[in-house]
């Protein structure tokens, strides 16, 4: 039967019994922007919501050619192995302009992509970091609402979006190159500080000698990034995606790490606080998209931008009258 | 008389005739947040607005260290020797949190400061980045109108700032240190592209041939990063604060942008596109400033805040429906 004809119940019903089709169409109206999509949509995730949040959700990123599908490939047959569902995600704004999807192309994950407790969502192929951010977390419920209890989330070296994905994820991992002497210029200082743990891949072979010392360098430059309000001090560790070595390390030390913070209580209060943090991002970008769709600011828009293109004009006295008029006009 | 006595066309007139008292009351005007001030810098701003613009704007970065006070005495000197009446003015956001501005100690420009034709102005010691743009971006407008026309923006290497300076001024120079090798590392990839010159400073005694390899080195980088729209390949030059090698090659570079972007029309669009740009910045942080102070929105988002401390939210849904609820109210 089509899509519309389904209720948020016939919604709901399916997802909780790991429907995996109607879990896909789900998030394809998570990720429509057509208005009664969106609606039901909310009605979706409310119907899920109590059943959502039960899982483990990591967050991976490494600027490219470092290996993130190979990693993943690895990890998650490790992961479904010890009886884990695996559901892989990915938040990639620059999909739109780039060569696609970095999930597009499932063949780079053939094996995990086929496994029955495994589930792969390319990323959504446009829209604002805001907009992908949203769909990718709504997607993150409906898969957990569907039995996924470990989560991964991918995204690329590119800056904002290790923001979004640390900003929904428990634990975020960087993943990165030996030698080259140049580490740190791939990837920006910001996200090292984010970073839960920094695992250096392509652990094998000629590269291995490479690897550990890389691993203890970066584990004296993590001390300094020490996240002193979960206690937990990042971890640098090492991974070979062909020989499987340090796969089992990572799994532990993400184990390690959920117990401690579920004990210490940081795990529920870090998504309390994501949650939050979420809503004031989205609120601002909702109150934003709403003020730019007003018929009255586009015109007066259009009036300042053609003032400033023939005379000159005072930006900031414009703006405060142009909002001060809307706001006005909006009590 | 104090300053509440003035009207705004007092303070127009003793502005254009180069009053630097009132000059400086009108800047504290514009820095102020009390309304009735911000009315008032509006009618000033509005007076001298004709007058404005007939200055070249330059925008000075680079790493704490790098001899930005050094660089400015110095260069500043050169300016005022050849005429120009020079102001000098500070985008610095983190004055605040940090020591204090980086113009507040103008010991570091002893002679300059003390120079009948230039004008220091320690930065805004608070305030948003937004925020500290406006004053500094309104400053400069009244500085131009007092007759000064060569107006320097100075800003710590810290990332957002950068951005701004380049926002308001018609060229950014980038001072680094030679040597060290680790160049790369103290200044974002992002700020040199965003450079139409880059100035290794101390290139003095020892440190001279230092200077000329990194210069040679960065000449190289810089023209990955030539700015296509004006037409200009940025520059990598080389200078001293303490000998004065190397400043007056600064200031004919600075000429030379000047007379090609002058004649090829893209100084006057660069500054038409900055206006505009400003003008769209400015709404936002209007509207977002307006929205956070309604009454409805604060309680709404105090509710939403103990629902997520409490239990758990739809942070998008929630956000979505806040919104709304606003702009609905609002029609």
């Amino acid at each position: 039967m089509a899509a519309k004809e389904l209720s948020a119940e016939d919604y709901v019903q399916g997802i909780l019994q790991g429907d995996v089709v109607l879990l896909s169409k789900a998030i394809t109206l998570v990720e429509s922007t057509r208005e009664e999509h969106r609606e039901l949509s909310a009605q979706i995730l409310e119907g899920i919501e109590s059943h959502s949040g039960k899982s483990f959700r990591l967050g991976i990123t490494g600027v490219p050619g470092v290996g993130k599908s190979s990693f993943i490939e690895r990890f998650g047959k490790l992961l479904v192995e010890q009886g884990h569902k695996v559901a892989v995600l990915a938040i990639d704004p620059s999909s739109s302009k780039s060569k696609g999807s970095i999930l597009g192309d499932k063949t780079r994950m053939n094996e995990l992509s086929t496994h029955p407790s495994v589930y792969i969502r390319p990323s959504p192929s446009s829209g604002s970091l805001g907009g992908v951010t949203r769909h990718t977390y709504e997607s993150m419920l409906l898969c957990e609402a569907a039995g996924y209890d470990f989560i991964l989330i991918e995204t690329v070296g590119v800056g904002q979006s290790e923001t979004a994905v640390s900003g929904i994820t428990d634990f975020f991992l960087l993943l990165m190159l030996a030698g080259a002497g140049d580490e740190l210029q791939g990837i920006k200082r910001g996200i090292m500080e984010m970073a839960d743990a920094l695992v250096i891949t392509k652990a094998d072979g000629d590269n291995l000698i490479k690897a550990k010392a890389a691993r203890t360098e970066y584990a004296q430059a993590m001390h300094l990034f020490q996240a002193a309000e979960s206690g937990w001090i990042p971890k640098s560790l090492i991974c070979s995606s062909v020989s499987g070595e340090g796969m089992q390390d990572i799994l532990n030390m993400l184990n390690e790490y959920k117990n401690k913070t579920t004990s210490s209580g940081y795990f529920t209060e870090k998504r309390k606080t994501q949650q939050f943090h979420l809503f004031q991002q989205a609120l601002e970008e909702e109150v934003l998209r709403n003020f730019h769709a007003n018929a009255e600011v586009k015109k007066e828009t259009e009036v300042v931008f053609t003032k400033s293109k023939t005379g000159s004009i005072q930006p900031f006295v414009m703006a405060r009258k142009i909002a001060a008029l809307f706001f006005k006009s909006g009590k």
